[in-house]
């Protein structure tokens, strides 16, 4: 555990917003999922798409170079396809320094650092332009101190990865401020910092300070506003828990939404996992985030149907959700459970 | 998540002993807890103590020369004190360099890396030592996969941090050795790696990792071997519960031995939270353990009772025990309590 004191020094990170979307010298869309998730959850930050010279792929924005994007808005060339190894394509280099020359900064999610890349130091030295690495947590995050925050906070939580915790948070987040409630989505993974501008890769934290990065994250705010925080893995997934943990006791969520796929009976990946029960899911995490907020409770299920036709889904959120006693949605559906879900978040 | 593969690489940090403790210029041992820590739990491997000229202090070992103590059998110099913010004092820097020119590596568990010192890692590169940074996570290491490996493992866990979890492994491995057992153990903070020459440092890993660093530091063993595995924090921390989760999960024990501190009622350095009763703390880091390894089961409680006399020791021993159905011991007391643990330990 560390003992010697961190000086609060940094913010979350933030990203010049709206975007022009760069994709490389791709031939096909497998490695595009930042692009795609942009162009499908953030369609409004988009002003166009660039690439290579060489490749004729496109997501559908229209085409702009670096330049023509400035002048319609654009403040990011985010880099939007991801190489094996996550690193920047050597072919890729002229249309980035094209792109600070216009005027934007560079943004991306690999593992490689922009900076350690010479001819795009050197460029953005001489261009001004800022290189943003996206999966580089901000500096000086402090230990957390458990410290009760005001305002209120709702984390997403799930019984395993990639089946909903982003997308339900950014619905929920969404709906409350459609009933005019004054709400922040807190982004804690690359897709979602992407999408608000700023945010904490979570999982690139040191563990030792993954708590007190998400204390920074949803700082004191007014007693009715309301942080909507995108929750991470699993506290049962035997290789993320602890980022899961750590994420859950530093948000002190008020309310939990517990998201699950219908049919995910197994760990993606992992073999020998099985997912918990609903109510072991429910139980178990806000049993957990009590040690935090004695307060904690869960608000209901986000309950992925995609598998689902729309007659199967309407009926297992009906059952599903008189099985726990709770409301249960599935948000790319909407209709009135998304509603009941969310008049239950919000204690009516 | 990490999305990305990453290479199996790395071994653990592996550091070459015994040690010459470099005391630095300190006029105190305020800020000594490494140095003096490997005097009272690893004096065998310390052949003696070196300083600055200036500085009268001393811990009661050997004063030696590194040229002195390389003839005795030393190969690291460790720095034994800490700076306020963890640097390296520029009055040190010579006499580290005549270490490393007497064929001593150096070894520091600062924040600050020696590499980042250019007069040290010039005379390190003229010299062919290593500059060993214990602080800082070998490469490599990859995200968990949750297999289930061969060999027994114990690990300790707690009510809070700084209550005897290393202190407890420490005397349990060599409990085990002493009843000609195969074991190991497992060093997850600084002291531990210094003690044992090997770990990771496991509150320095970023969080995505911390299991897999977990399950990387006791790998396949024996059928009868045991790897006794240093805790850390507490998954009641608010701090670092997420650090002590994923140590928890990648350990996979078999056996869990539960340290706390006798009258310890808050989680030091925290406003407002109290600790958990033994009960509780049994029931939840058990049942948190048993998702990577249904097995596991916890064999007693580590009890430090250094504020007690001995009889009044010895007395909340027989309670605790009594009250819990477990064997309680104080390791710093052994007894026939530490046997009972021991026995209970092994299944017998």
């Amino acid at each position: 555990m560390s003992a010697v004191p961190v000086i609060h020094a940094a913010a979350v990170t933030r990203i010049p917003q709206p975007y022009l979307l760069f994709l490389g010298n791709a031939h096909e869309t497998t490695f595009m999922k930042t692009a795609l998730g942009l162009r499908d959850w953030a369609r409004e930050l988009c002003v166009g798409e660039y690439r290579c010279d060489s490749t004729p792929i496109s997501i559908g924005l229209p085409y702009m170079d670096p330049a023509t994007a400035y002048r319609a808005g654009a403040r990011s060339l985010v880099i939007g396809v991801a190489n094996i190894g996550g690193i920047i394509d050597p072919s890729w280099i002229d249309y980035l320094v094209r792109g600070m020359e216009a005027g934007l900064d560079i943004v991306s999610g690999a593992h490689s650092k922009l900076r350690d890349c010479s001819p795009l130091q050197k460029a953005a030295e001489r261009t001004g332009r800022s290189l943003i690495n996206i999966r580089v947590p901000p500096q000086g995050i402090p230990v957390a101190t458990g410290r009760k925050r005001s305002g209120k906070r709702l984390l997403t939580v799930g019984t395993d990865c990639a089946l909903g915790k982003k997308y339900t948070a950014l619905t929920l987040h969404r709906e409350l401020r459609s009933r005019g409630i004054d709400s922040d989505f807190r982004a804690t993974g690359q897709t979602g910092i992407l999408i608000s501008g700023a945010g904490i890769p979570i999982d690139a934290v040191v563990s030792d300070f993954v708590a007190g990065a998400a204390e920074m994250l949803s700082p004191d705010a007014p007693a009715n506003h309301w942080d909507v925080i995108e929750g991470q893995g699993s506290v049962f997934h035997p290789s993320y828990a602890g980022v899961s943990l750590g994420l859950l006791h530093g948000s002190q969520p008020d309310v939990l939404v517990l998201c699950h796929e219908v049919g995910r009976d197994r760990i993606v990946g992992l073999e020998g996992y099985a997912t918990p029960s609903l109510p072991e899911a429910i139980e178990l995490t806000t049993r957990l985030a009590r040690m935090t907020n004695p307060n904690a409770r869960c608000a209901g299920v986000s309950l992925n149907t995609s598998r689902l036709d729309e007659s199967a889904a309407r009926q297992v959120l009906r059952e599903t959700s008189a099985a726990l006693k709770l409301p249960v949605a599935d948000p790319v559906r909407g209709g009135p459970e998304l509603g009941e879900l969310v008049e239950r978040i919000l204690g009516r």
